[in-house]
């Protein structure tokens, strides 16, 4: 028997995801994004459905580089309008013991002081339940709302990225030796003042000489998860990263991520093994072949090609509405800022016409889309971690709740059947359900570099 | 019969609030402020008791002005160690009803861009029922941590904090108009962009060219809160507060304050009895006179008086290490530098001494320490609101939650009878309910005025 499938669903506080137009679709309840009943009603099904985590994406911005406008993006709800969804975590933790929950965070505008402060508040409030997804925001509209003419360039935005996760490490894993509160109502101590360290943190972006505010939570640096698929965020992934996210085009792109971070990750004198990968993966399934090809049929029908076009200029910088749909993408020029995941894989695909493409990412990457009965989806899931090397997949929906329900009561059953996923949850943190080690991250890590023991850190 | 009588707890995410010691007396549940249960406990409790809310204060460093360390706010658990209390509001909201929550954020350290969009968020899942505590940072704990060498001066933060205000307005108020969310599954529009619009901030502090990302909530802007009692923080409050909370040393104290800032609202355009003030109270009940004075002496023991000189030194900036406990306040010269408010009134009582002082603030000042049967605290708090102009309490609690349960056991019981404090929840917001009038702010509110109508804002 192969290793244990991971699961995790994808979520983002607005009404739909990366499928333009797919709210409008009969019983959809995208609208009910703000309504905290959604959110308590998602945990209890992926809980049933012994999903390890639900993975929650956010924006800062808006999409506006298709006709250099954002009318689009407004129109079709591409992850707008949205709010803030590190709120939803703890509403979903309160409803349940196991769910465990990665929460997206910018490395772009957030300050280490109060970002690490806010992964140790949720750490403690879910007793352990939670990851960090670390994103070097992209969006030139979020950064002019900072008060920046523009975003800071790509690979400065990761070189500010690992100062910034340095400051974290400090303030989780050295700043408070482990039995530094005592709570000993005799000797009249809640903390002992000579067992929380200043960090006397100076770097290049950022000066935080002091303590970290808050007690360590249960894993003290939450689980670290990034999606970074660039050159550059691969190099950053391979450093800090203990899980990543894949939107793969293709099973051989799976392939070549995997190995190349592992390779990369092993260079930084991490335990290759020590890193997670975890393609997208959209299911539409039904008990028949032909019914689960309807559904799509159906879905298709409310896809919409100016939508996905705006989601396409946003990821690439490249405003496809100035092309005609019957272009071929040979125009696409490399771009140096970054973003070459996407365009190299354009540049192997020149003969293909805009409208071609935008079919392809009508659901958001046609890599992710699979199609078909349980067992064909659970073959499928079978083959990219038995020969690809990943070791989950973040589950998206095309209608919610409706997607996930589908899924959890069709292709759960039978991956339990094929003793894949988990039929009962393992108890302890998220980190310690994931590597089966313990809560803390492991020596190897970067981050555990600055681990204190008896008074000592030695990052 | 006279007006009702409203009432908030005040909470932190810490051990405990300003009674140093009092975290170790028996029974205390101090340590459980990182528990989720002990929050949906607390939040069933204040509904059962009828609270209109909790409010939830914040810290973003640590007191180190005594001795010019931290030791003793480290030791005594001085709103140490702590967590960022933002995440609590989902949390007791999922739980109940009608309770609502006043929650602190910084107005130095947040960026009004994410700021209202958090506000937002929570106003959402809420369903209108938020406040936001507009707090002027303090601490130059703090300050170091954020990369500066000091805070921003006093009356520059509050200047900095009226724009931020206004961003603030701009983003709830003037870029959404009401009817821009169609979600129109026959026109495929979700939203209509022409019906979104950006803000064009551009001040002294902050540049916001473009639009709140979040959709209007129930309340637009949350009901603001505010507890300055300096003079440039009173003209703050008096520009933008709703609800006002005082820690007065004396009745005659309340009675300033509320006429002042009553005055000065009337000045900025405003309707007076459009801000309502909520003193703080720390209740000591039960049945019998005797028996209330025999739990005052109890707690008594468990005070500390270097954590309170360490929270007085925080709160002056005047170090009272350096002075013996028999040396008299005619020490005391008047900053220049804001905090006037303890100062003056240290200058008023030049011929205590540092002891005196250490014992009249030992659960946080005198003035809002109430000791006696239901009836005496009940008679106590008709007195502040029918004449001192008060509009309710802010309940503080000496050990959690047993002040709090007593409070609700025992005087919630007698104002009802009275007739002075709710037997049943009112319907609607938090505005709604506060103020008997409709969700939105008024016109006549500084923000009120950015209101967009018929795509049309005056702000």
């Amino acid at each position: 028997m192969g290793k244990r499938i991971k699961l995790n669903a994808v979520e983002v506080a607005c009404p739909m995801q990366d499928n333009p137009g797919l709210w409008a679709y009969p019983g959809n309840e995208a609208e009910r994004y703000k309504d905290m009943n959604y959110w308590t009603e998602l945990a209890h099904l992926l809980e049933r459905g012994r999903f390890d985590a639900v993975f929650i994406g956010d924006m800062l911005g808006v999409f506006d580089v298709y006709q250099q406008k954002r009318d689009i993006a407004i129109r079709d709800a591409l992850f707008f309008p949205n709010f803030d969804p590190s709120f939803l975590i703890p509403v979903m933790a309160n409803v349940t013991k196991h769910l465990n929950f990665a929460i997206t965070f910018s490395i772009t505008y957030e300050h280490p002081y109060t970002l690490a402060r806010k992964m140790t508040s949720l750490d403690h409030l879910t007793n352990g339940r939670v990851g960090w997804n670390m994103v070097a925001s992209y969006l030139n509209s979020a950064a002019r709302n900072f008060g920046l003419d523009e975003q800071l360039g790509h690979d400065e935005r990761y070189d500010r990225g690992d100062e910034f996760l340095e400051v974290c490490y400090k303030l989780w894993e050295k700043s408070w030796e482990d039995d530094a509160v005592l709570r000993d109502p005799e000797k009249r101590i809640y903390t002992d003042p000579d067992k929380v360290h200043d960090i006397q943190h100076e770097g290049k972006y950022f000066k935080v000489p002091g303590i970290h505010l808050s007690e360590p939570s249960p894993q003290r640096t939450p689980v670290l998860f990034q999606a970074g698929t660039s050159e550059r965020g691969r190099a950053f992934a391979a450093r800090h990263a203990e899980c990543i996210f894949l939107n793969p085009l293709s099973p051989e792109e799976s392939r070549f991520v995997v190995e190349d971070t592992r390779g990369r990750t092993a260079k930084e004198g991490r335990d290759p093994n020590s890193v997670l990968f975890f393609p997208k993966l959209t299911p539409i399934v039904a008990e028949t072949e032909e019914e689960a090809y309807a559904k799509y049929r159906c879905y298709l029908q409310y896809t919409r090609t100016e939508g996905t076009l705006a989601l396409l200029s946003a990821w690439t910088g490249i405003d496809f509405s100035t092309f005609d749909q019957d272009e071929l993408l040979a125009f696409i020029e490399k771009s140096k800022e970054g973003r070459t995941y996407l365009l190299d894989h354009f540049e192997k695909e020149k003969n293909w016409s805009v409208r071609k493409l935008s079919k392809f990412f009508a659901f958001g990457g046609l890599g992710a889309l699979t199609i078909g009965t349980p067992q064909q989806i659970a073959d499928k899931m079978e083959y990219f971690v038995d020969e690809l090397g990943v070791d989950g997949f973040n589950i998206a929906y095309i209608t919610k709740p409706q997607s996930l329900k589908d899924f959890i009561d069709l292709v759960v059953p039978e991956l339990q059947r094929r003793g894949r996923v988990q039929k009962e949850y393992g108890e302890g943190t998220f980190r310690e359900v994931l590597f089966e080690q313990n809560a803390r991250l492991p020596q190897h890590h970067p981050g555990g570099k600055h681990r204190i023991q008896g008074g000592v850190s030695n990052g």
